[in-house]
C-alpha cells in the first residue's frame, strides 16, 4: 500500500470524464487530498461579500481530482473510506449571497427585492478546530467536519461542480464524514473522483448556501466492489446505512434516497422489497443534506440493528437496541 | 388543579370550530385522553386490508376533543405539554393501502399499476410498549411515542383530519412527545384542541402512510400564553427548540420550519434576524416529519445551548457544547 | 322554468356545507346571480392599496351562495351551463399586494424584502366592456369575462374561498366563461353552489395575484346528471372538453387535469385508456389557470373533432380539421 | 448568402462546448439541416417498443450539430429563424416506456408497478404531411411541425441532449415552429448550435414523452445580435414574444418563463417592470411544453399588440384588437 498526496496545482469546476487525472491511486492506498474551499479562498473577513469578491468569477467550487483509481470499470462501485479530515487554516467564512439561500426565491423566478449580504468569519477556538467560534454572534459551535462535494465522474456529461446526482457531487451531506464509507457508482475506466468544498460544520440543509466553508487536508482509501451497480450515492458506519437523493422538487429527493435504500435492504440482508419499505417506514431516518444547490439533497438512513431476523419474538426484557 | 379524563363517546373527523366542546379544561389541570387509531379499530389481523376494512368507510382518522381550555383567546397561544403517552392495547397495525404512501404516486396523477396490500401486525414485546415485534420481519424495534394529530381548530375553515397546517393537525411529527410542549396559535376562544392518531413508532416520513398505529391514553396539561401569536406550530423541550411547516412541495415546508424557527430565535434569544439565519445555516437540524399527508410536514430545530451569546471568544478547552 | 334572481345581503367567505342555502332552483331554471369583487369593493382608486385597504379584513373573495338545485344528490354531477356574464360597474382594479402573487416568494418562506403595492384601475371603453383601458399603462384589452370561483360545497370540510380543490372553488381558470358549461361533483344535498370573483379579463396565471376585478350580474342554468360521478371539475362547450386540475408542485395539477381528461374520453368517446393518453399526448393542450393561490390550477383540453374514429384511413385532401 | 447543407454522418448526445463544428455559417445564409428522430430511427412498427429496441441504446436523443455561426461571440445573442420544416418520411412513432412520461412516476421514486409498454405508428395522409392518421386509434390529426431540441452549447458544461435550460435544448416547445425566430444565449465562439427531435405534431406537454417523432430537412437562417444578454430561451414572430422557462417543480419553470417576458418587455418595449408585470397578468399566456423530460419546460407569451401605448384613453368603438 503506498502514500499518495494530491496537493493541486489547479482545479477543475466540472466533474468531467474527459479531464486528465491528477493521481492514479490502487486499492488500499492511503490518498491524501488537499482542498481549497469553495470560493477558491477569495473570502477571508467580513469585508468580502460575495458581490465583491465573487461577481467577476466565472467559476465557483474549486474540485481536487479527478484521481483514477485503477481497476475500476463502468458498472462497479467505487467505495470511499474517509479516515480523517484536518482543516489546514484558522478560519472558516459563511455569506449571504443576494438572490442565494433557501430564504432567498429561486433565481430569475421573482420580483421582490434581494436581501443584504452579509460574510460571518468563523475562527477556530482550539488548534485542530473541535470548536468554532464567530465573533459578532459570539457563540461557538462544535466541529462536524465533511466534504460537500464527493463525486465521481457522471456518464458522458460534463457537469458543473455546484451540481449533486447519482454520481454524487455538491450534495452538501454531513454524513459524508471520516468514519463512514461513501458508495459511487462507476462510470468510467478509473472511476474518475473528485472533491471539495470542504466544511467545518454545517446544519442540515445548508440554509445560507454557505458552510463553515474552509480548505482541508483528507486522509482516503478507494476500494473497487466489483460488478455491483448502485444508481445513487451510499454511505456506511458500523452503526447505519444510509443513501442519498438529490432532485427537485424536494419530495422526490426524500423518494430517491428511501427508494435507494429499500432496495439496499433488499438486496443484502434479505429482506422482501415489502418487508424494507415496512422498516424504513418505522425506523427509517431523513434529513435535509443541501436545499440551496441546483438539486436539493436528502440523506435517508436505518440502522444496521434493525436488520436482522430474531428467530422468534423475544421475551419481555430479552431486547436491547 | 383538576384531574379530567376525556374519554369520548365519538370521535370528529374534521378540526371544526363549528364542534362542541368534549371537555373544558382550566391551565394547569391535568388531562388524560383516550385516543383511537387511524383506522379507528378496524384493522386488527394480517387479513384486515385497507380495502376489505376501510372502502366503505367516509371519514379516517378519529380525533378526540375539541377540547376547550378556559381562557384561551384569539391572538394567543396554546402550549401543551405532554407528560405521558400510555399504549392501551397489545398491537398496532400498518398498512400498505393502493395509491397512498410515499413510494406511490400521488392519487389521480398517474397511470401506473398500484401495488399490493399488505397489513403489518406490530405486537408489544413488554408490558408497557417498550419494545414491539413483528412476526412476519421477524424484528423488533424501541418504542417511539407520539400523537400523530395535534390541532386547535382553525380560523373558520373546517379542515379534514388528515391535513396539517399552521393549526397543527396531521403533522405526524415525532417530536410530539413526551417530555415536550407543544405550542399552537390559538384562532377561536377555547383554542378548541383535538388530538388523535397514537403512534407507537415511526420513521421519519411516515414511508408508507401508516406508522404503528395503536390507541392511547395520554396525558397532557394545557395553558395560555397570552398575547403571543405564532404562524406555523413550535415545540420546545430542555435541550432544543423546533418547529414544523407542513406544504408541498417539501421545499417550502422546509423553509416554512426554518422561518418560524429564525424568527422564534430572533424574538426571544436576543439575535438578529441576520444573526439567527446563521445560527440556523451551521447548527440547525431538519427532518421529515411526514412525506404521504395532504401536505408534507418537515421539523426544523436548533440546540438551546447556542443560543447564548458568550460574552468573547473562549479560550481552547474552555467550551464544552 | 322559473327566473331566480340571487342578489345577496351578505356574502360567505367558505365553501361550506354547513351554510343556509340562499335560493332554491330547479334544474333548468334561469338563474341571475349577483357577484362582488374579491375584495369587496374595498379597492376604488389607484391609493387604495391592499395594504390600506385590506389589513384589517378578515376574510376576502365574498361567495354568492350557496344555491341549493333541488334534485341534486351526493354521487350525482351538476352541470352549471354559463348564459352570460355582465359588468355592473364601469372599472376593476388590479393590485400587486406585498407577499402574494407569482412573482413573489410562498409567504413564509424567504427573507427577501417585499416589493412596493401597486393599484392598477382599468376603465371601460365602451358600455359593455367588451374593451378595458388602464391610465398609467396607457394601453386597452379586450375582455375574457369569467368567475375566477365556482364551487360547489365540498364533502365535510368548509373551505377557505381562496381555495381550489376537486370541488372547483377559487380555480381562477378563464374557461369558466359564457357558452361554457361547468361540471362539478356533488357531495351534498342540493349541491350548494358558490360563485363569485368575477374577473372582466386575465392572463394565464392571474401572475399578480389580482385580475380584472369588477361585480358581475350572471346568468346561469343548472342540471343534475344523475349518477354520473366526477373527481375533477369538467368544461364542455362544442368544440372542446376540458378539465382541471389544482395541486401543488404544478405539475401534480398539470397531471390531475389530463388525468380526469383521459378518463372522460376512455368513458364517453369509446376510447381506451392508452388510446385516450395517447391523444392526449398528441392534441391534447394546456394552460395555467392559476400559479397565485393556494394550490396552483391547470386547465387541460382536447378538441372534440379528434375524438371519433374515421373507419379507415382517409385519402390525401379528404381530412379537413 | 450561401446555401449550406448539413447532413450528419453521425450524431451527438451532448450538448458539449468541446465538440467540434460540423459546419460554420455566416449571418444570413440558409442552412438546411437534417435530423433523425429521437430514437434514431430504431422503432418503426407497433412491434418496436422502447424495451425491445433501445435497452442496450446508449444514447437517445441524436443531435446534428454544432454549427458555428461566424461572429457569435460569448454574450451576444443567436437569432434562429426556422423557415420551413419538412418530414422526410412516412411514419411517425410515438411510444409508452415503462417508468417514463407524465402518467407514470418520477423514475427511482415509487415502487408501483408500471404500465405496459405501447407503440402507435402515425402515417401521413398527404405527400407533406399536413394530416397525420394512427391506424389502432384510427383518427386524423393536422401537423404541428416543431423541432424538440434547440440549443447552444452550454457555458462549460456538457450536457445530455435529453435536458432543457437556458442553453435552450430538449424544450419539447411547439413554438419552436415554422415561421418562429428563436432567441438563445451565446456562451461559446461560434454559438455552437444544435437541433434534433423533430415533431410531426405535439399536444401540450409530450404527455407520454414521445410527440409523433419523425425526421426532418429543416431551413434555418441564423443572425447575431451583438452585445445583447439573454439570460432564457426567447421566441419571436410577427403577433407575439414568447419565452420559455424550464426547471422542477413546475411554477418554477412557469414563474421563470414569466420573469424573462417581463424583463423583455421592460427593456424592449418602454414599460416599467411594474408594468410589465400588470401586462402580463391580464394577457399574458402560458402553457405546457413538457411534463416529461429532466425538466419541465413552460412557454409564457404574450401579443405585441398589446405593447403600445395608446396616447390616451381611446372612445367606444375605436379600439380593435
Amino acid at each position: 500500500m503506498a502514500i499518495i498526496n494530491v496537493k493541486p496545482d489547479g482545479y477543475n469546476y466540472l466533474f468531467n470524464p474527459a479531464n486528465a487525472p491528477v493521481a492514479y491511486v490502487d486499492p488500499g492506498d492511503d490518498v491524501f487530498i488537499w482542498t481549497d474551499d469553495a470560493a477558491e479562498s477569495r473570502i477571508k473577513t467580513k469585508e468580502n461579500t460575495p458581490s465583491n469578491t465573487l461577481a467577476q468569477v466565472k467559476f465557483l467550487n474549486p474540485q481536487t481530482g479527478p484521481i483514477y483509481v485503477n481497476g475500476a470499470e463502468p458498472g462497479d462501485t467505487l467505495a470511499v473510506t474517509i479516515k480523517e479530515i484536518e482543516f489546514t487554516r484558522d478560519f472558516a467564512f459563511s455569506s449571504f449571497m443576494a438572490n442565494f439561500g433557501a430564504m432567498a426565491a429561486v433565481p430569475r423566478t421573482c420580483l421582490q427585492k434581494p436581501n443584504d449580504e452579509h460574510t460571518f468569519i468563523w475562527e477556530k477556538v482550539d488548534e485542530k478546530g473541535d470548536y468554532w467560534y464567530e465573533p459578532e454572534l459570539d457563540i461557538a459551535i462544535p466541529k462536524r467536519p465533511f466534504l460537500g462535494t464527493f463525486a465521481v465522474a457522471p456518464e458522458g456529461e460534463a457537469i458543473s461542480s455546484l451540481t449533486p446526482g447519482p454520481f454524487g457531487g455538491n450534495m452538501d451531506c454531513p454524513d459524508i464524514a471520516p468514519g463512514n464509507t461513501v458508495y459511487l457508482p462507476v462510470y468510467n475506466p478509473g472511476g474518475l473522483f473528485y472533491t471539495g468544498d470542504g466544511h467545518a460544520a454545517q446544519g442540515d440543509g445548508e440554509l445560507c448556501g454557505f458552510a463553515l466553508e474552509t480548505t482541508t487536508k483528507t486522509h482516503l482509501v478507494f476500494n473497487v466492489i466489483k460488478g455491483q451497480t448502485i444508481y445513487n450515492p451510499r454511505i456506511e458506519n458500523e452503526e447505519k446505512i444510509m443513501c442519498v437523493g438529490s432532485a427537485r422538487p424536494m419530495e422526490d429527493a426524500c423518494r430517491m434516497a428511501y427508494f435507494e435504500l429499500i432496495n439496499w435492504i433488499h438486496d443484502d440482508y434479505g429482506f422482501t422489497l415489502d418487508e424494507a419499505y415496512q422498516i424504513c417506514a418505522q425506523v427509517g431516518r431523513c434529513y435535509v443534506a443541501n436545499v440551496v444547490d441546483t438539486l436539493w439533497s436528502m440523506c435517508a438512513s436505518v440502522e444496521k440493528k434493525y436488520l436482522k431476523r430474531l428467530g422468534g419474538k423475544p421475551k419481555a426484557g430479552e431486547v436491547k437496541l
